[in-house]
């Protein structure tokens, strides 16, 4: 046995003893030191460094830690194991994966504006933005030696004379309280309670001066990222917003690698912990600071998530979903209460889940879907969610199929050297000389912000621009030379977007053939995937009528770029619209909207789900679009035309 | 500020640093080290005894001390106070007060005959012997790429096919746990429901070849001692008995006392914990391994508790019972479940609560006042139910009224210097030779057993006995003379019924004047509740038909002799029954049969409750009552005459 300490800037040593060779992966894994590592151990990501700062380490080299990063002492963990007593400096993954995950800032006029425009169009259909929770006041007689009747009694009484309604359903966690909170307040309090045409529930009961908050939260758990935020059930009004990185990430970058995670022993627990308790409990925290809301005001909540997520959320055995024939535990569940899963939010806070409609297409896609009202117009609509996972559904107000492509995480700036998200920093716009092939390029933040990577609307742009200026090839290898184009040693090129001494960061800011290779493949995961179930339902790309692109890539992606690189169809840009992260403002409506929630249901239920795996000529598709554009250039008339 | 050392003879030291003149029970209370104290700390019980081996402590010396005892150390924790650095002997409070309070052996034939009874006096009332609970096959057909149906979804269909019923519920903990078992028993599956004509619920997924066992417990959580069984809910029988002191003894002997300390920071949760941690847990644990079951079989629970029980085991608010007007939270309630109080059963279990009528008459009351089938018989009849709290219910199958009186722990051998319950070792019956002062007594135990203390039943007897044989006056003193009397030094006399050779215990088994006081004020308590309640009623003694006597108290009990010493009315012995504790087998009824659960919460809507404190008179009878065996003579015509 060996001793392996590990390090941290901020915080104590953890030390473990482990036996010779074993993976220090896996010892830091099952000491609970997090290390960052999206590909789950498959030295595939380069994300897992630790730098040695004592004892020795046997560690294989890899492309993604360069001569003198070795030589300062960086490794890999999946690929190092232990040989002698040894001692790594683990960098904070805190700071790592939140950082890099940071969401779009949801306050921006345009994301407001997504809201807003959920709300007319919700309207437009004829559905009420309405729930069923209210605050009634409620006054008692106060009890005297002739009036002994105890207190949740006295108080039912009151409440099925002021609502005429005989059930009323007092649970646990206002019983607790409601004798103090009667005594406080002189037998005339608030009560928060939702009525519906069954009974009547209370969820809390409030002295008659305190302000009674009665907000909800919804929230759109991704694979990578997290979003959510608090609204006040009774106007609709957002009150707090936030995102964070799905702590899950150290467990791998796919729901399969966490699936698989989640089957060792304790892994099930290990995975829910690590998005109630690590990701989304904090969340709530800062969001209530933000709001001024204490977290048991929360009485309703929200979730819109695909379904592993959906899954590994509750802590439901996941192995199904990704065995053939893929089978989940459910679709559609009532059953689940905050306190059931360890939320922080009021105890009795009913989840709404949005409903999965197979394994690969989730809550998000169906809370998505009503967002983009394909469900509620003539013309035949395209809507493209680009998450970890890329999701489509084409149909109109008949019909509608869906799909499933597994994108990776490179629209999110995962499995990009300087990938990021469209935060401060972030470059999401950029043109190239044609001749020069010197950069122009926009950052997100205050004017004069220094670039520090790239974020999924700026990779678009690097690479389409790359592509137009012929700086790289069809196949994404570099072809030009110059001050701006660089190869290392084994011959990689790489393109300087913004050098060391321009840039925000410690390094230069660049994209290179592996991360242009990823990208690619994804872009290439959605194309195909469009152009699959298309042909599979009879369609064609001529027939869409409209494009609704959601997803955290940002508002900023360029389409004309996206059609140039082969990721989206070539249709006239015009019939392009993007509109944000459908997913959230799904998880709103079915929070705000009681009719929007049956509405969500419904749209599920109609959906045909498609298993891509399934037909035969997925494959092939999938090959041809892993060129820029694609093999068959046909597809793309316009390209070069402009 | 100075060190305190609590120390145990089977565990590590305690150091704890404490204030100058802090009280040393409350240093042991607030650093959570368990002193016996029932009387809370007021110096009247003796039982908080530590043992000075080091330092310096500042106590009172007290009469529960003898000279002899104070030289070797020992002290009252509640009467000391913190002066120096000090080291204490802390005596080991489970086996202490877990060994006194232990209850007869349900086993015994007398107490099963009772249950037998009962399902008998059911049937005869017309009140089906049953529950809704079932164990149904279900076999589902298994899923592929063209039937990819999740699998709550499918689970459903076929038990809704199979019930007949729309609505089929399945909680979280199914939820988790539905794919899982699915997969492992190929699609064909056991359910453990219930079926009620509004829906179907689903407590459990078991593999087809597991036994299904559908277990419930039923509880009597008494101030003093909580017994319980575990039934199979689908045959009615008994599958295992246990019983333990309640853990919350040591906060005060009486609901007064825990209401108060309840209070206190952090109160709730202590005392909550005390009951369902430290008391009921280990129970369940216990009888789960007599029976041969995990805890998760455990579908469904019962509990029969008084008024303030029941709220401290909810952690429910209790200080307005304790003040005027007296109100609880709830009479009844119908929204707790196992989970949510933390009890190691299903977390999915119904909590069956018998109803509360009032403050001091709770459930254990209401489903006694069931089991002794007053409510169903045209006779006037009297029962009585002697506990901690003595409770009386009076009345036939058309009206019942009802009140409490505060005995004390008295009757289950708190408060007598060799009290204890009727176990091993205890002495339940005496008879005392007029002329010689001799004892003839019976022991709890195989043939041999020495006595060790004197049970509830024993010490009735050795006190009406000593008062037979003129040893006591009628005030409770001692007026004769012989080698079994002894008088201490302050005069305080006492009775030896066992000397020290003689004894399972390494003391003279005794009775003293301090002792029989106690045990006067308890009688005194019921007899003038019995009587009050019946004159404000507009009866009387004479009109009594028949009298049940409920309690841990045992079947030993000698009503002779207890109408001698002026505890119960002076009718024919021939109208006593002695029911056994009818709370714990209410509490089974309520369990296996939903007709009787019914039947319990009309018998507690139709029963009056009468606040004996509100009634002038009751002072003056309480005062007349603490005589052998009367002030007033004329009461107890009999007395004497035989």
């Amino acid at each position: 046995m060996h001793k392996v300490t590990f390090k941290f800037e901020n915080s104590e040593d953890v030390n473990v003893f482990a036996a010779f060779g074993e993976n220090l992966l896996e010892v830091a894994r099952k000491t609970n030191v997090a290390i960052d590592a999206p590909c789950s151990g498959n030295a595939a990501c380069g994300k897992c460094r630790v730098k040695l700062v004592g004892g020795n380490l046997e560690s294989k080299k890899t492309l993604h830690i360069s001569d003198e990063e070795y030589a300062a002492g960086w490794r890999l963990a999946c690929v190092s194991t232990v040989c002698d007593d040894v001692e790594v400096l683990v960098p904070d993954i805190a700071s790592a994966y939140r950082s890099r995950m940071k969401v779009a800032d949801l306050s921006s006029p345009g994301e407001i504006k997504i809201f807003d425009d959920l709300k007319e169009q919700v309207l437009e259909a004829g559905i009420e933005l309405k729930n069923d929770m209210e605050v009634v006041s409620v006054e008692m007689d106060i009890p005297s030696l002739d009036d002994t009747m105890p207190d949740n009694e006295r108080f039912t009484r009151v409440l099925q004379a002021q609502t005429g309604m005989e059930k009323v359903r007092i649970p646990f966690c206002v019983l607790k309280k409601l004798s103090y909170v009667l005594r406080q307040s002189g037998f005339k309090v608030q009560a928060v309670m939702r009525r519906n045409d069954r009974d009547v529930f209370v969820y809390d009961v409030l002295k008659q001066d305190e302000k009674a908050v009665v907000s909800g939260l919804a929230i759109d758990i991704g694979t990578t990222t997290v979003s959510a935020i608090i609204i006040d059930m009774l106007s609709g009004e957002i009150l707090a917003k936030g995102s964070a990185g799905n702590g899950q990430i150290r467990y791998g970058a796919d729901v399969i690698n966490r699936i698989i995670e989640s089957l060792k022993q304790g892994g099930s627990e290990k995975l829910q912990n690590a998005i109630v308790e690590e990701t989304i409990n904090p969340l709530i925290d800062t969001m209530c600071k933000q709001a001024k809301l204490r977290s048991e005001q929360i009485y309703r909540m929200s979730v819109a998530a695909n379904t592993t997520m959906n899954h590994l959320l509750m802590g439901v055995y996941a192995d199904p979903v990704r065995m053939e024939p893929y089978i989940p535990t459910f679709f559609k569940t009532n059953s689940v209460f905050a306190g059931d899963l360890g939320i922080k939010v009021n105890p009795c806070a009913h989840i709404i889940v949005a409903p999965n409609i197979g394994s690969y297409v989730g809550g998000d896609i169906t809370a998505g879907a009503f967002v983009s009202m394909v469900w509620n117009k003539p013309e035949f609509s395209l809507f493209i969610d680009l998450g970890t996972n890329g999701e489509i559904v084409f149909g109109n107000s008949d019909f509608m199929f869906s799909c499933a492509c597994s994108a990776g995480p490179a629209f999110e700036g995962g499995d990009i050297s300087c990938g990021m998200r469209a935060t401060d920093g972030a470059i999401e716009a950029c043109t190239i000389d044609e001749e020069t092939m010197e950069p122009t390029y926009t950052v997100v933040g205050d004017p004069g912000t220094k670039p520090v990577g790239l974020c999924g609307s700026g990779i678009i742009d690097v690479i389409a621009e790359l592509f137009r200026c012929g700086i790289i090839s069809p196949k994404g290898k570099f072809i030009r030379e110059g001050k701006r184009v660089r190869h290392d040693k084994d011959g990689m090129g790489s393109y300087i977007i913004a050098f060391e001494e321009d840039a925000g960061s410690v390094k230069d800011v660049e994209i290179n053939e592996v991360d242009i290779d990823n990208f690619i493949r994804a872009k290439g995961a959605i194309f195909s995937a469009i152009r699959t179930m298309l042909s599979y339902c009879d369609f064609d790309i001529s027939m869409i009528e409209h494009v609704y692109v959601a997803g955290g890539i940002g508002s900023g992606i360029n389409m004309k770029n996206a059609i140039r690189i082969g990721m989206f169809p070539d249709v006239p840009l015009e019939l392009y619209e993007y509109i944000g992260n459908s997913s959230l403002v799904g998880a709103y409506a079915m929070l705000y909207s009681r009719q929007s929630e049956q509405k969500v249901y419904e749209i599920a239920q109609n959906m045909t789900y498609i298993e891509l795996s399934a037909i035969p000529s997925y494959m092939d598709e999938f090959v041809g679009a892993c060129f820029l554009p694609h093999t068959d250039a046909a597809l793309f008339p316009n390209i070069g035309q402009e």
